[in-house]
């Protein structure tokens, strides 16, 4: 499951409870399953696929409201036009790398039809960030067995970070990156809620890490921890947030855009050549496939939402972190290595400013 | 109430009932007031404000959710941001002359606080086109009081057409505009909706002209009805769009983009010198001021909304063409004439082309 | 090349000259190229693939600015997050159905590797409309061959309509759709510039249908020419839109949106169930791949563009006509038939409502 | 000109070097004039206006480029419909409080045509934050005669901050705010340039108020700097960032956004309350009023940005740190006191964290 998770090193963001696995599945329903490809022959693979049900399986027919935010926009995130419009996913959601968002989407597409049987179309959301760096990206490693694969064995609980499924060959602030979550409970004057939070982390220079406000990045000089010349310095981030508050289409917009602040937390400032895309759905209201008839949704009042705003700047920054700490060094493509973070050296910089 | 309406004249848009007064005051609980200035001493006075009530006078207590588009920016409508983010309307909407939207945004905030005397602000949603060819604009001459007259005096039923109101002063297709209104019945699986439609009518030239698809604009050349050289062509059209169906922000918004089907049809392209802009909202559900609690919203599903599309884009036209039919010929600033739309003309000119 | 243009029946939409072939490659460097897949066995196909070449096959290291707009967005269109985030084009866009997008725009990524060998990542523009009612879709026939046939044999001149590439199995207002172009000449006080139009039509219900203003759709009734009971009447409809004016990307995107006038002409309300997903380009400025320095772009001013508004909003209305006839009747998946628009009726109801 | 700046008390943002005044005056020709208006009787007010010149006093003839972002839309800004169509500014900016957006920008316009004497129409730019705690709001103080003064008296150097113009009575994370300015030079590959930013800063919660990463909120609690129960945790922030940099519309707007990371580190969050409002214009393109025909623009790579990127963060948080740090505390309407940021205390924090 990675080297270490970020509070198991004394580190914690924020101040608000996470839930049980500090996780996106501390979200009931939600499911996280990942496919990984790793080897050196007959080419180079560093590569896979994550996919997130929103709904246990079942998010055709028991569809959620979502919304989608862009903080720059050189990535690609297929299916977001119908989300923006209708405000719903109606598909699961998966990450790849940028070579494979084709072949995962109709390979969406073919299970949805082997499962439903019905004459109709899909629109699928499927994101991906760049590993080329680590992983023989025109090979173009992935088949849609492997998403099936994912799909299939998505589950609750725990979830797998660093090098896995879709993660498994990208790079973060020039150390090695992947697959990070985390998750806070919100207490709104009407209930507590989830809030859960699942990146795929291959962004930022190294000079703008921060740990909690702690410059780590510049304290790591190149003199500490080498890197390769040639290491990717932009890159990209996807976020996917879910929460079981009961939000309309517009206030999980709203919800995506806070990731922002998380992400400038760790020292994301949205670069160039950076594909940094935010997804947020809300599991509160269940949309029927089908429904022709008007029916009632449940809306949390806009003026509740701001612990919910709290907790997903938290549960970003803290899920970035863990990709980071629980990513291990990876020798790949063209015999190049990502550096993982050197978690003593870690701690050791956050004592020297007072934070352990 | 002006010369006429489109119907009064034989010529029906489209296929779907009106509502009772074929005005956007077929949604019950919406108003209109109107304060009209006309007089030529000591400065040439041709304009007003038209106020729009959607929950009769109690939007501040009983919001409404809404969405706005823009065709074209060339324009200013206040109070749209927080429209945006929260897919609410919390204040009434005023549509006036482009110089005069600050005094009215203010009149608005200073009536409410003598009203509610609560300790809170208000982002009020004030629209403009431009009349400055036949008022002298640079006069500013609405004052507060006509605002809160126009407030205290809005009311169901007909809605006056024409040059009254924000309208007073209006051009449009090189013809007089004005405000113009129209509704349709919507049949959904659910229920029957009303769709009522509100606009102040300033844009276009005369050669793109179209009444139900018949180029009108190009038969009645400048041989037939002169026309001042100076006349503007491009200007501005405010859409304002009320509906009874229980619909969620996102909704209102996919409506808002609706409505330049409808201008299209009339023969507006957006031209750049226009500001083109929409809001819709719908009464159909109410959402408490000060809310704490998570509450019930109804929402129609999205398949249903094609009837609404359609009531929109037939109404959208027809209030247009009200606005042209019902104003009368104008006589302004510096002596410039705008020419009414010649109704026999019309007539005529519809016969020959197979629709009367 | 289809069965007529709508010029060669004597009907001319609007005003403005067209360009030498009356379709998008009038814009000088704007290459089509189609791939189309028919036959019934083992699985029917009545499908295709369509490419744009914005700048010969070198738009990879020539890119043009480039702007979308989205009127309904039930549909996809990968590629458009850095379109939005850039302004740029840079790589062909292509036209398929839903289910194969994935494997178009993966090849579309391959194809380029192979070509410039460069170790970097390509976010390709594909768009879809659904062919699931003629064409056997979960068959997922086409392959990357397919794609990279369209792309070496894209080429300038007169464009084949009707039942080819994307548009093979496409349908609109209840009538046989598909491929569409149409261009005009705008004149502005700078220059004249080519506007071309290229549509992949899918959309509509038979009695919203209107050519020139005249409500063909209406009578053009059941008993007239028979439909199947389900035979879709949401559907989709991709506009691309290609000018040589030197426009900035918000020109461009200003110019997208004025594709919704020349689809409302037709009778396009933008159907919930309808991805009406629209790119304009401008070939008028040359942005090198890899530039490092500031560089000089033109820019035609904003007042200028009225002209190319207009050219827009006649030539989409015109594009979308070629589709319906030049297309033939088509039988399909399940021996469903889709008529194609009876030319003799069509030219029977324009004389009748004084156009012929 | 206030208490003091952050970097006289030692603490430094970020890495890059500031301009001259490290203010938004640095960029050339950019020009800020305040009006500030504190008195008790007849009623209590703590307001004024501040004006932004972007191109000394001529913007209405020698036009920039620009974009505008919101991070939370709880707040008005008129004039963007235009901004966002066009790409431009035409007319000064101003900020002052929430009740007095109105008479500012009819002054405005008023203003010009004094000036120009054109018949033209204007819509002007103008932003607010709500100072309704500190000073009676209803009271609606400010006279187009105030505006006049702040237009003519800007002027370039030093900006003044803290307690003056629209900053007058403004809060911001439960201390004294108001309006705060910095800037950066930013070196790319083409040139180096200037990036200026200026703040009316009025939003926030103390316990998130972070410097330079370092939680001075949390450690400076209530026992420590006692704060009035009812003092406002939402409010809002403007942003105005100027830059000399060739930038093109879509690229202002990306600018925009960055400052939301910028934002973030002082602890912004973009509460429910919130109108957390972006402008960002380019001096680099001069384009001119009227003009007609094509003209050439220059336009940095967006691959340069990164700078500017980095540039825009460092200096908002900077900027909104200077309103805090320049604030006096100040007793307002009802006798409220808000208190200003203790300084010993913040370098105090500040040396117990390692960073003096």
């Amino acid at each position: 499951m990675g080297r270490a998770r970020l509070r198991e090193l004394g580190i914690n963001i924020g101040v608000m409870p996470t839930g049980t696995h500090n996780a996106i599945t501390d979200v009931p329903g939600v499911r996280v399953g990942h496919y990984t490809l790793v080897y050196d022959k007959p080419r180079v693979a560093r590569t896979g696929v994550t996919v997130i049900q929103p709904r246990g399986g079942a998010v055709w027919d028991d569809q959620v409201f979502a919304g989608f935010h862009s903080f720059n926009g050189n990535g690609d995130f297929t299916g977001t036009h119908w989300l923006d419009e209708s405000g719903l996913i109606t598909t699961p959601i998966a990450l790849t790398n940028t070579h494979q968002v084709g072949i995962v989407r109709d390979a969406l597409i073919a299970y949805e039809f082997e499962l439903r049987h019905v004459e109709d179309f899909a629109l699928p959301l499927v994101a991906e960030t760049y590993d080329g760096w680590l992983n023989d990206i025109n090979a173009f490693h992935l088949k849609p067995e492997h998403v099936y694969h994912a799909l299939e064995n998505a589950c609750a609980g725990p979830v797998a970070e660093g090098n896995v499924g879709g993660g498994t060959g990208m790079i973060c602030h020039e150390f090695k990156g992947g697959i990070g979550s985390s998750s806070r409970i919100a207490t709104t004057d009407n209930d507590d809620y989830v809030v859960g939070v699942l990146v795929q982390s291959n962004y930022g220079r190294r000079h703008l890490l921060r740990v909690d406000g702690v410059p780590v990045g510049r304290e790591l000089g190149y003199d500490r921890v080498p890197s390769a010349r040639s290491v990717p310095v932009e890159g990209s981030i996807i976020v996917v947030i879910a929460t079981d508050a009961p939000l309309l289409p517009t206030q999980c917009q709203r919800l995506a855009q806070r990731a922002v602040a998380g992400l400038a937390h760790v020292g994301c400032i949205g670069h160039n050549g950076s594909g940094d895309l935010i997804l947020a759905f809300s599991t509160g209201n269940h949309i029927p496939y089908g429904q022709m008839l008007a029916y009632d949704v449940q809306m949390l009042p806009n003026s509740q939402m701001n612990a919910l705003f709290e907790a997903t700047v938290e549960a970003v920054e803290e899920a970035v972190l863990n990709a980071l700490t629980a990513a291990e060094t990876m020798i790949g493509f063209k015999n190049r290595v990502a550096p993982a973070l050197p978690l003593d050296d870690l701690q050791a910089i956050m004592t020297e400013y007072g934070r352990l």
